[in-house]
């Protein structure tokens, strides 16, 4: 039912990254830099917080992947993230977008597709309501309101991802990710995580940094998130609400082995 | 002794909050972002912080209230919270005011009036030296360096509540709110709460989430006070210490529900 | 084996600091802002976080100690360092900088440096590798990649801080504490302080609060090293990961007294 390989890819990718300890260059928003910095710790990467634009080329320049999210953009923080990310792809250094919000003001819409348009991204990591807000008016995907079901938003993101020539993560009670051919669905998680402020942009940082290991993206994505979502459930067996949830997931992060990984990855194919 | 009709509020506002999960709209400072956004989600709101000045008026339109926090205030930030409080008023969307520091430095003091002065505000949240600190030359409201009582402070704050024509949540280990002619005092709470960052940020979040499902402020802020100190009583019954305290908070705050609140609530009038 | 008598002064300082209560004036990065207020508040010092141009002057004021932290810097944050460590100054009242991520950007290195030309800095609070990258190229110091132990350390700290004029507290397994004659080794500490993000910032922080309650600064930075290490210590012991060791410590922090702190300190001379 569940996917060996994929499973065994998700251990080989965090083997990989325990070893290597990539620097992942996050220009973020402010409510979730620390809980990501914390995200990235635990996981055995190493993160880095810079927004300077007298800087940010030579940070982006020593890491394994950078991710962008525009949960408290402004202008000028979206033009630092145009100048990180085309040093980036200067270098192949993989990027990772989390349209916070697209879709929900002009400034975060407009934002994000500026991103997409002038980058070359690998993965777009969000919910089916900000993904599917990137589609432009001659798309042929589906309005957000016309999704009722994960088959609906399978259906949409294969256009969309097409549309973009981008790896889209989709992430829900199970998470989509297809680059428009490929499609691996991972039902890892827990409830709780909805009640805990950033566990998208963490999803989204923990992606990031299996693209530094894994030349994949689609694999990258899909492992990243059953590893996530992994630590979700390990958290929620012992905690009594969200604070808990979120301490206990931390631990779960740094206390997952492969074995672990391996076993409890619920990654499917198609 | 309590106010059972209080009690009951505070229950059926804890109700509506989970039922309607409205949107907050947090202009808030840098240090309680991550802390402001996991209380609303604990309690059943849903946060959104988003302050460039090309957004605000959009984002505030489709929330049910907004929360103004001077923390970290620049002056670009007051502006900023001054365009989105003209298009709240302009949609009678409550919006709650955090003044953080004043009285320390004049741009803090300064920048509370001119919100003050500029929006109608419905509910002012801060400690006695900080919201006693609004009051100009011209008042007959006591400094706070007479306060030395609350009975003082009560004194004081009816008068300065009919001279800002506002309500005032004054915070302390009783807290006090009054609109200048009714007076609730509120003794739930918890002496740890001294020990952790954000917690009277926390509070307005709260009365401000409280304000979207509570048309009479002056009950949403007693009940929402109620309620976020008896999340603090429960969370003080396993904490070790302020850590452990701050994340047993949180899961409090979920897992309180009506009935517990309402047995729970110490408001008193007068 | 350890000096008695700077174990001593570490319970004499934290003493004082839970009597004095001061306030900690931190401009720092976003990053670590709410870890560092919860790291203050446990000990039992006052944190207020303001970057402001119209107010750092104001509010340096009325403080005991100023931190810099450059760890998410733009130029107008370094401008307002300069601001208020030059106020500092003029008062009196001591600094202690953070370059983090000095030796890794050109905008990180030369900001570092230009703090410490412009103003009078206390110590200087960072990793070998930071610290190192401080000396200019007349420097007799030798670079951090010919730092291979402790020692090696020692000795370049021993020239630097001559060359600096300022104290060097730099951390690792063992941390070094020098102003160019005296020098202490501090051994308290736990592996899974590298796991949580912040703790660099929180030492430092600490240190700016001991800095405020104890004039000799090289005590000041040992005996403030020491107590955040014994609160690693005792936060490793019940933890599970690095969230819930994040949490412990907090508590420790807040538990640890005057008895506990003299006879945990692991600081030694020479």
């Amino acid at each position: 039912m569940y996917d060996r390989q994929a499973a065994r890819k998700a251990a080989e990718n965090l083997k990989s990254l325990r070893e290597k300890k990539p620097l992942i260059h996050n220009i973020t928003n402010y409510v979730v830099m620390n809980y990501t910095a914390n995200i990235l710790l635990s996981i055995g990467a190493s993160p880095v917080m810079a927004h300077a634009q007298e800087e940010v080329e030579e940070m982006v320049s020593i890491a394994g992947a950078l991710v962008l999210n525009i949960g408290t953009l402004t202008p000028y923080w979206i033009d630092t993230m145009v100048k990180a990310g085309k040093k980036a792809n200067d270098l192949n250094i993989p990027i990772i977008l989390d349209p916070v919000g697209s879709g929900a003001t002009g400034l975060r819409t407009d934002s994000a597709r500026r991103l997409i348009h002038e980058l070359s991204v690998s993965v777009i990591r969000g919910n089916a309501s900000e993904v599917l807000s990137l589609a432009d008016k001659s798309s042929k995907t589906k309005g957000v309101d016309s999704i009722h079901s994960v088959d609906d938003a399978a259906e949409a993101a294969l256009f969309l991802s097409s549309e973009l020539h981008t790896i889209l993560a989709i992430t829900g009670q199970v998470d989509l990710i297809t680059d428009g051919k490929r499609t691996y669905r991972v039902s890892n998680g827990h409830a709780l995580m909805g009640f805990v402020t950033g566990t998208g942009c963490a999803a989204t940082a923990i992606i990031g940094a299996f693209l530094s290991v894994d030349g994949d993206a689609v694999t990258a994505a899909a492992t990243g998130l059953a590893y996530f979502g992994l630590a979700g459930e390990i958290g929620a067996e012992n905690a009594k609400g969200p604070g808990s949830f979120m301490i206990a997931s931390l631990d779960a992060l740094y206390n997952i082995d492969e074995r672990a990984l391996e076993q409890g990855a619920k990654i499917q194919t198609g």
